[in-house]
């Protein structure tokens, strides 16, 4: 099955980033062509500022010229123009207000509770590592039995915490702990996932990601 | 013109709390009754914790039995539910992800950029101050020339930042600055706002404000 030419599609990212990640699963599940235009971080091109003056921040997507800013409203958006295929949220006005409940939560729990073990130092470290296992372990039970986050169907949220997958691997050997064993309904949830071509067609070396935050650790004095 | 009567409409708020306001707003835009249990924070009550046992915040909506969290989460509930009176968000799909940008960026660099204001010593006052009024400049840009956020209408963009409005006194008081001066167009479209009585009808008052920002100031001992 091909992907549907969309030339007024452009997409502004960084290739290691989860946010990058999430755009690019929606567009593949949605099966929209667009042109990748990756950032080549810290430094910031002039068509980032121009694009999102107010934050700075990949990802950006280009729709027929216009730039959409922070990835989940970039998932509304694929979703509502592109409605006919894949959906990716709920209509119903409560379920809807249910995915977007857990998005946000993902992104405050899963996204600091992360920084918070990659920025600390010592005992520090196992006190962040076991608040973030709580934090997925409140993801396992809202997951329960149920394939994915919202039913029987992929979608808004799996793509928002599938997209930091891959930073696992480092706060679990900094932390000391292993998703697989401590949250094995959501370590499935995750295998499944990982099936899709949607997920695993820009896949990310979690390797990478630990080199990365180890690299910045030792700038920042947090490793010898 | 009366309200309609809505019996399993209940709201879990806070008086003084600018999230609190906004539902508040969001209801009284579409002109819905509802039971209103205020919490005594610092205090959480039990129905608070068993209604949003993740976050354990308000405001709360519970509607039919079911609970819905997060401020501008509600407002996209209210706006769906009741979506045949005083449409707060557009119905376009570029639109919607522009109103939704404008709400998340109010709540990370108004609520974050007041807070600093509230909890910083000496000359950091004056430099928090200082950015807080680049984050109100930004906005009167937006705002520009148009009556509301949004255009000709009051709508989501127009409440989320209306909710902050009680919230600016102790910030002017304390950073030196005046909102009237510094962002005319922004003090006119306030003054807008308030002649509709879904936004008068619950006043906050800005003295009461600044009273429990003193008090918490000298706590901290930010304050003789």
């Amino acid at each position: 099955m091909g992907s549907m030419a969309e030339p007024g599609v452009v997409m502004v990212g960084w290739p290691l980033s989860m946010f990058d990640m999430r755009v690019k699963m929606a567009l593949a599940e949605k099966r929209i062509d667009y042109e990748y235009l990756p950032e080549d971080l810290p430094t910031k091109s002039p068509l980032l500022l121009e694009l999102n003056p107010h934050h700075m921040l990949i990802p950006v997507l280009i729709h027929n010229g216009k730039p959409i800013c922070e990835s989940r409203i970039i998932l509304e958006y694929i979703d509502a123009t592109w409605k006919d295929k894949a959906p990716l949220l709920p209509s119903d006005p409560y379920l809807r207000s249910q995915a977007a409940f857990w998005g946000d939560y993902i992104d405050k729990k899963i996204y600091l509770g992360s920084r918070k073990i990659w920025d600390s130092r010592g005992e520090e470290i196992q006190k962040a590592a076991q608040e973030f296992l709580g934090y997925l372990r409140v993801l396992e039970g809202e997951l329960g039995e149920k394939p994915y986050f919202m039913g029987e169907s992929f979608g808004y949220v799996d793509i928002c915490l599938m997209s930091y997958y891959h930073h696992f691997y480092p706060s679990e050997i900094l932390g000391n702990f292993n998703v697989e064993k401590d949250c094995p309904k959501l370590f499935a949830w995750a295998k499944r996932c990982l099936e899709r071509e949607s997920v695993s067609k820009n896949p990310i070396d979690p390797n990478e990601i630990y080199v990365a935050i180890m690299t910045a650790r030792k700038l920042a004095g947090l490793e010898d």
